[in-house]
């Protein structure tokens, strides 16, 4: 809070001519927004300004620190241990937070996470963990200390305490075009993590086709934006760069997604989940203090695979928030969609480009996914891939299978997967996964090499 | 009127990223701004969008377009011969509507005249009528037909009726810091003056210190644009660009600029109004279709002071909008503001320069002008000015005399009359007035010796 007031037209304007506000200055913009005393029609000026000319980093950590102290800043120092979170900037198929969480948590480092839901192509950790019947995410805060406290593990979504200033901000860019704005995008994301009471954070920044910054240069920025603010803030900060080029994994959808992850917390993985899932889960069980290096978080990751301990752990989590852990022991048991439909390769060939994003539409179109924020999903709407880059197919041959609950929405999805799969006669170029890795001390490429585990 | 809705999001986008909007788009927008359909909060992220990026030609004849028919057009069909009106972007000490208008109407071309009030360091024409006690301002459209009908000539304000889009949107701007914006300042202005019911425009677009756009390249791109509007519209338009580094005339505030004027239509002028005056009303004598040439208009415009006839047009229209006459006859009975200071010189040596911002902003604080738009103005209050630039002065000798009602504020007038003048060993160089003529066929530099009779 700030007691002085400004001139909001006259910041409005230094903005639009390229000048820089002062922490106090955007200090007060956000302040006198949060409490109606500065209206959308000013700020939403504000914000194209600050999408044409950009945040230095001092005014991205000033926003950032604002949004965070306008709602509740968690207090987990009653926890022992380095608490440690991850955040992804999403993709098609990334269901990486139900893998990993139990696995760092199984590992000994309290994970607390606080996610969102699914919105256009991309799916959201809330959604599919609703899909298991029962399963609670609308624990209120203190609930929310009593079961991290409990099992080193918790996930809830966003609740109005947590950085109401990023929520009516966010709203309003949704609806003036100014949501692809790296200042913007990073506050918004560490306002909402640095509430959560972590001691450290590791974070996935996607770039690619399936992504939704998809300039590699672009990414790089946000990336180390988002480690700036991290550390200006003293949490540990760790950013990897990572390829998103098709979907991550097998199944895109709700439950689908988290069937997929029961079979990866035992050790049956698509190589892509894998690779990511290990080098993420790593790097928290490394910045939580319970290995000394990446490689070592990793073997310490693979082996809550091996020893059943991740596995168990999410067990506890589904049956702790009044999920039933049946569908967890058996998936085969879990109700599945009412109708289901083949993808087939309309010519003999590879499969050489996959646009995720056009498969993440065809899975929203099934039902897995929604156009508006109020919209209910279908958990077991989605898609499975039997075929990724590189794969040879045969014509007739079955490339994807739909579900849905809806069968009148194959012609419109069928359509979308049609568009996104390209078959070629050469198979397409598999990218590098992991690029680059950004900390405090800057960005570098990711070197393979001193990560044998992985 | 367009039936059809767009994505306004997608809109703002396209402009945000440097895109056109096509003619349907624009009216989308504007209808829709208008009919409370579109919030605030999404047209100022867009008009920043636009502030950023531009408008093209098309664009920015389509939101004139669009703003002109939010409200009434007039129809001044049933009124014989070309009806033509003149707009400044406004400077300090313009009084030349006072003195141009009863003389193109005593040349026989009908003037349909919608004027503005005073804001910041500029006065308006309706204030300076208003200082004529009596003089309504505030005559319905029907009025407005029947006046000019009788004395080719009417005074008044911009109605509820006339472009209530540019209204709103003008509000708007001013609290965004998207004022400053040449194809919005075009259109708002087209958008008032095509309302009036006009067949031709001679504009004033003013440059330097004292004029709203100070650069001379902006004022060149701004008069193409108001040309280009006005030609898309069919109507004639020519614009000038005249040079504004220090106040117009020797009389600054609402009555002592009538004052002027009055001595003016006596051929009793300061250079500077008279040569910026005929030539203006020369043009407007030449578009009305009653001079051949410019220089033909200027001699007639001339004409009409040598013999009394502008004067008397004066006189009738004062008396006609209920405004006593006896002070037009008689300026020395007009009761003066109750005190009075003067300006001295604080060395010898010549006057260098005037800040015509300074001295308007002084004027204002004595009373003449406002800060907000609701703020009454002192019809007597202002400046008189004995020196300007190239004029030699003695230390203590009388640069200008103050004029106020509040005796309290000739401390901080004083101060802004000081920071106005600047006084150097060697006279200021007196800029060309007129510099350049812009009209359908383009741009080209002003000839002097086109117009003897200036």
């Amino acid at each position: 809070m700030t007691s002085k007031t400004y001139n909001v037209v006259s910041l409005i304007r230094r903005k639009r001519d390229g000048g820089n506000l002062t922490k106090d200055e955007i200090q007060y913009l956000i302040d006198a927004y949060t409490r109606d005393e500065l209206p959308d029609y000013q700020m939403s000026a504000f914000l194209m300004a600050v999408f044409m000319k950009g945040m230095n980093d001092e005014e991205a950590s000033a926003i950032a620190y604002a949004m965070l102290h306008s709602g509740k800043v968690m207090d987990l120092g009653s926890i022992s241990g380095i608490k440690v979170d991850k955040h992804s900037t999403g993709g098609v198929g990334d269901k990486l937070s139900l893998i990993l969480a139990p696995i760092v948590a199984a590992a000994g480092v309290p994970v607390p996470m606080i996610s969102g839901r699914g919105l256009g192509h991309t799916g959201g950790t809330l959604d599919k963990l609703e899909s298991i019947p029962g399963f609670d995410v609308n624990l209120d805060l203190k609930r929310y200390v009593e079961v991290i406290a409990k099992h080193n593990l918790v996930f809830i979504g966003q609740t109005e305490d947590i950085a109401p200033a990023d929520k009516r901000l966010y709203a309003l860019r949704d609806v003036t075009a100014t949501v692809e704005c790296i200042p913007l995008i990073a506050s918004s994301i560490m306002s909402k993590k640095l509430a959560e009471g972590i001691d450290a954070l590791v974070l996935d920044v996607k770039h690619g086709s399936g992504a939704f910054i998809k300039d590699p240069e672009q990414a790089k920025i946000l990336a180390r934006r988002l480690v700036d603010i991290g550390t200006e803030f003293n949490k540990e900060t760790v950013a990897f760069l990572t390829n998103m080029d098709q979907p991550l994994g097998n199944k895109i959808g709700n439950w689908l997604e988290v069937e997929e992850s029961i079979y990866c917390l035992k050790d049956e993985w698509p190589d892509d989940v894998r690779e990511v899932t290990l080098l993420l889960a790593g790097s928290m069980i490394q910045l939580g203090g319970r290995a000394d290096t990446l490689n070592d978080g990793i073997e310490m990751a693979q082996a809550t695979i091996n020893n059943g301990s991740a596995l168990k752990k999410l067990r506890e989590i589904v049956i702790e928030q009044g999920g039933d852990v049946s569908v967890i022991d058996d998936p085969g048991s879990y109700k599945p969609a009412s109708h289901k439909t083949e993808f087939t390769a309309a010519a003999d060939g590879f499969v050489s480009a996959i646009d995720a994003y056009q498969v993440g539409m065809a899975s929203l179109e099934l039902g897995a996914g929604r156009k508006e924020k109020t919209q209910p999903v279908d958990p077991s709407a989605g898609i499975v891939l039997h075929k990724k880059i590189g794969d040879k197919v045969k014509k007739g041959e079955t490339i994807a299978v739909l579900h849905t609950n809806k069968q009148q929405q194959f012609d419109v999805a069928l359509d979308l997967m049609n568009q996104a799969y390209s078959i070629a006669d050469k198979p397409g170029e598999i990218k590098t996964l992991i690029t680059h890795v950004v900390d405090a001390k800057g960005i570098r490429d990711f070197d393979y090499n001193e990560v044998p585990a992985l």
